[in-house]
């Protein structure tokens, strides 16, 4: 069970800021990502066809074996935050551990949060912020053009694009006075330091990804379910197999290592839901890598 | 059957300026669109998805009595270009009436054409373009920030994102010397003049909706299927229904002319597949008009 990987879903790529948090924190665990691009986007469905297609992105990670499940979608984890869980493996959402962060990180009791229109009229950030820290004030909004913006490589910091709609978006929260600002959306990270240049670095901004997955080693340590297997050699079979498997990136870190019999733990496995042709470009700007690891195309629908 | 209504689909709703131009050169049609929200965009998707999705699109259309069926849809359009039309109505597609439109208007046999990923990378108008122009110069170039920018109002040919984006997109254009292009995705119309502004009027711009709605009228019109219906005065029963199906447009024109007892011709009737939420907000900028007539929720994968 300790050497089952990490299952993470989102309804597309965003989630993958997640994992490359993820994989920051606990580079020995291996990662099973599932990304619904057959059914992107979540946010404008209704409430009832999201936690259709979540329980079924679930399902898929547990028949993959999974010791924990990350929804890494801010769709779903505005849906699940402080509803019991009914999966037989933990599960964990993106609110709770940003919200924890920025309550412990404001020192005037004002903050902000930015994502889709979607997450901003959920007020699952504000409602949990209020739950915590009664007296903060708490302002949202809404930032459309970003997650656009971020999938077509437009994240520049010099970039006068960015700079303008960096403004546009953020100005309420830079006059509002906020020192703490949560970026609850799985693309936004990528802007940070477009966010930094603009608030003049006087704002403490919250990674919800890197909160969860300081929240999940902490689970894992605590429960003594970090992975074990370490790095192991001599497995020529093993990575026969994996080689076979491993398709296009013939001269990445991976195969050169499976080609020595060498199966390293700290592996991700992506599924999607639909043709796999924009992931790597996407992977590169998200994950901040590359995606190093199998791509595999299934139906979400039919995996029931 | 010459007084059915027009019926028009898109994966979303960019298909509301094809109804636009429907409306503008056809104002006694009735027109049926149905917008597939809960399943955009078709774009991404496999050629065998679209299909299916297409299908039930127009399956929907029929059942709701329409004398023909419009592709407001660019995805759609450029897998039926050219096919054989199996329908039990007539259907027209998006493709040829704009290369037919370009290819007469060009001087020097320079064509340009914008769209999305998908459109540019399915070649087909440039295909379209070969066919009746071997000799023609041909470049397509994918505008993905459009869509996005159109969807949240960033369409103002002053606004200094706009401007900036336009250049960016359309410099290749200019560059080539292209005289034509073909505004190859629903939403572009809208930028038109952030399009002529950045090419300082020099291009000529074929709008697809447009052309698309001349020839539909020159079809009607050769087969003697306009509608003459007119404006019928004395409905009071028929008006105090669709009053009372007419919703929240209390003071609209229609509904004034419902409790005088008048139902016009040249309604939209308006279908969509998720929460119609941010319909009326996305009508206002792509249909250039509030959308006065009934909006309905349906389940498109239930309606077969």
């Amino acid at each position: 069970m300790r050497n089952f990987a990490i299952g993470a879903f989102d309804s597309g790529l965003g989630g993958l800021t997640v994992v490359k948090e993820l994989r920051k924190a606990l580079p020995n665990e291996n990662i099973v990502y599932f990304g619904d691009t057959g059914r992107v986007p979540y946010g404008s469905k209704s409430e009832i066809t999201i936690t259709k297609y979540a329980k079924e992105d679930e399902a898929f990670l547990i028949k993959n074996n999974v010791k924990l499940i990350v929804a890494a979608c801010g769709t779903v984890s505005s849906l699940t935050v402080d509803k019991p869980n009914t999966l037989s493996v933990p599960f964990f959402e993106m609110i709770t551990p940003a919200v924890k962060s920025a309550v412990k990180a404001t020192k005037n009791k004002r903050i902000g949060i930015i994502g889709t229109y979607a997450t901003i009229k959920s007020e699952a950030h504000k409602n949990k912020i209020k739950e915590l820290m009664p007296e903060a004030f708490v302002l949202g909004e809404a930032c459309p053009l970003f997650v656009p913006m971020v999938e077509n490589g437009i994240i520049d910091k010099n970039d006068i694009v960015v700079k303008e709609m960096v403004k546009r978006y953020l100005k309420p929260i830079k006059e509002a006075e906020c020192d703490t600002l949560i970026m609850g959306c799985t693309h936004y990270p990528i802007l940070e330091s477009a966010f930094n240049e603009y608030l003049e670095g006087k704002v403490t901004l919250i990674n919800p990804g890197e909160m969860l997955a300081k929240t999940v080693k902490e689970y894992l340590t605590e429960n003594n379910l970090l992975n074990d297997s370490g790095c192991k050699k001599g497995l020529e079979n093993e990575c026969k197999i994996g080689l076979k498997n491993y398709g296009n990136n013939k001269n990445s870190e991976r195969s050169n290592e499976l080609k020595q019999g060498i199966e390293k733990t700290g592996r991700i496995e992506y599924f999607v839901s639909d043709k796999p042709d924009s992931f790597m470009k996407q992977a590169l700007i998200l994950l901040g890598e590359e995606a190093s690891g199998d791509i595999t195309k299934i139906d979400i629908e039919k995996e029931k």
